[in-house]
């Protein structure tokens, strides 16, 4: 018989043994941690579970008693009225509006799972969501090539197509974040990331098709948006993994993701992943664009600003107990996410103590290259003042850095992007969660 | 450099020379099958590629000239109005609403990936889906337990989750359609069936804190909808692998889908799943409640009825090409799902001949246990009929069976439950592609 185990990784101060795993077979008499753990914090009842002494604690409900909605002849389905409050949101800390160059942001703090819904996944766009019809749209390969080409969806979905999962983040994610609190949830310091399973072909089998010339080094990806959104990208990265995506989570790409085709380069800051994508021309050298010089550039320590920093370093944040929320004594399972645009996550370590001590958290499967990971980690909380992070490794042994080793390498001034530095909630005595940064 | 490679398992009649996989690195002179394929079926422009010749046939597109949507401050994102066929749909081959017993059935024929999104999973309610607040829900497990157990919905939340993916199945999937078709899409002949990642606790946890009694042997669930929905499990699959679930693909569960709360029973028939979840009991015996007698039983040759048919055995349907699509001459990628209720998928084979020959098709990663798997599978289609089915084997050396096989040890007598027999696809020689049955 296969059991599920319960997590074996457990803080446990009051030195309680503990009793995981094995508890869950059919030895019943055996007590379980968590059983103990809630003797332990409070009396029985910690979890708030009572005994039901008869049928008459048993009352029937009043949806038992009356026939509920039926089914329409066609619909897509959408959550209950009871969680009204999970929504993508829009930033209330940085706002500029007169472009419609906007973001909203996904609620991590109510993400079970690695893939976020779509209806939850952030956006970011530098003129606004254009509505486009798939019937009209066209992809162009042009540039460096010995055939250039022009395909409609109708010719790209006649392709194989591959599925992945893959994380997506904007470089600009915890950009309000680095040196002192700006924030109060985990949407808001961290909620420019989202997961999802995509769908589309190859960028490498389309050039093969193009006749790419072999002097070419860079490409640019135009989209059909109001900004004409352009982004050079070496041509090593594209015929590495680049996809054409027109599907993500199990159904087309929703406008607000690029709706019908978009390019997707795992791993790297979002915004080269250009959305409504109509044009890939091949070249030698990166075309320098306003998004390559005015925007997503790093300042260095020396006065000079970093023109390309692609990859999305290995980094990690606890999204559960996360600023807002008001943590209960006793058992509490901190959970988050962590992920690597260099490769898979390789390990995942939890302080509570502001980093004074670091035990490993348990990492859920599946595990996956460029994808968000779950981590778990059990907690007792014996009141008293907190403060929990997590600090994520990847496959290379890149681990993931504090803040203070940022400033070794680059300038903090302003709202810098690339913020991949390790990030901490405070809890009060009282368990009020907050921002910890500073 | 890493390379996502064309799929090399090709059905190429022609014999023209495939030249998969290295034809996507560096090595551009050579040509991919995919030219080959365009050049073979019809000459250049197979798949409608046509030449870009300059910049005049590069036209800017309006919605380059225009700003497009902002974003308003809170959201849940819709797909695009240009989607909105990609809808689930009631049945309207079986209608059965004066108790409002009804099914709603997955666009298959749409979804690319493993997971369905959630507003297209399908639903299946005895008597409509009721509006439960989850902050009044309860949850009680009793019968022969040393401690009855009841919990709100944030007693269980604080409890450690673990999230997995499956896929689920209803037992009545395909039922109109054993013998002769009745149904035109792959939605109505296999839409009875999703697949998610599913967020909840662990059945066996609270069975232990519950102090379940050695002597039990079957639990019963009852379900707080119109219908009081129950059914009888075995105490080995509750301690098994059956969870509390609470989430789906990333977020709560929908109400149609058993918001706040439902078990999971992986594997098995759908209805054991019991939905809007309100209490567990205990005890030596099944219920033989009306789910297990009147409904959700197979009919023998022997005239007798077997009572439990717990587990979806392996299965698989091919959902591109599929009824109501048309195909085009040339290249074309067979693409469907296969799954097992126990276990994974080890192989899926594929025939374009009526089931004369058959290949083994790919199998995408990631491929996981009695979760959907995707397997594609390249055609260069000539012309002329064919008729297109899939065959599944499961990591127990289940091969998946004919209607025929099916028949020696089963009647199929009426609508009967748990039809995982092989399905035909026909092609007629111009490409019009309709349900092969009979």
């Amino acid at each position: 018989m296969k059991v599920i185990e319960k997590p074996k990784d457990i803080v446990d101060s009051s030195k309680i043994e503990l009793q995981a795993g094995s508890s869950m077979t059919h030895n019943r008499k055996r007590r379980s941690f968590l059983r103990n753990s809630i003797a332990m914090a409070s009396g029985a009842g910690a979890l708030g579970v009572s005994a039901v002494a008869s049928g008459q604690d048993l009352p029937v409900p009043e949806s038992n008693k009356q026939m509920g909605r039926s089914i329409p002849p066609e619909e897509y389905g959408l959550p209950s009225k009871f969680e009204a409050q999970v929504k993508r949101r829009r930033s209330d800390i940085l706002v500029n509006r007169q472009n419609f160059s906007d973001w909203s942001m996904t609620p991590l703090q109510s993400q079970p799972g690695i893939t976020t819904p779509n209806g939850l996944f952030f956006e970011r766009h530098h003129n606004g969501v254009p509505d486009i019809n798939p019937d009209t749209h066209v992809l162009a390969l042009h540039g460096m090539v010995r055939k250039p080409l022009k395909l409609s969806m109708s010719d790209l979905m006649r392709y194989p197509s591959v599925s992945k999962f893959y994380f997506m983040e904007c470089s600009g994610n915890g950009l309000t974040d680095w040196l002192k609190p700006a924030s109060k949830t985990v949407q808001q310091t961290h909620g420019l990331l989202s997961c999802a399973q995509w769908t589309g072909v190859p960028v490498s089998w389309l050039l093969d098709e193009a006749g790419m010339l072999p002097e070419v080094k860079w490409l640019i990806a135009e989209g059909a948006d109001g900004s004409a959104h352009l982004r050079s990208i070496p041509v090593e990265k594209m015929l590495d993994d680049a996809l054409l995506v027109y599907a993500m989570n199990g159904e087309m790409l929703r406008p607000e993701n690029g709706y019908p085709l978009r390019l997707f380069i795992p791993g790297w800051e979002g915004n080269v992943s250009v959305k409504w994508l109509r044009r890939i021309k091949a070249g030698t050298e990166p075309w320098h664009v306003r998004g390559e010089t005015a925007r997503y550039t790093d300042p260095m320590p020396n006065g000079m600003w970093r023109k390309f920093s692609f990859v999305m370093e290995a980094k990690s944040v606890v999204t559960r107990p996360s600023g807002g929320m008001n943590l209960q004594r006793g058992f509490n399972e901190i959970q988050g996410f962590a992920w690597s645009g260099n490769g898979k996550i390789a390990a995942v370590d939890v302080t509570v103590d502001g980093g004074k001590t670091w035990q490993q958290a348990v990492l859920e499967d599946p595990v996956i290259d460029k994808c968000l990971t779950r981590f778990r980690f059990n907690w007792n909380w014996q009141g008293g003042p907190a403060v929990i992070a997590s600090r994520a490794v990847d496959s290379t042994g890149y681990v993931q850095p504090t803040v203070e080793d940022i400033k070794k390498s680059r300038a903090i001034v302003g709202f810098v992007q690339h913020h991949n530095g390790i990030f901490p909630w405070n809890v009060s005595a009282s368990g009020e969660v907050t921002n910890g940064i500073g």
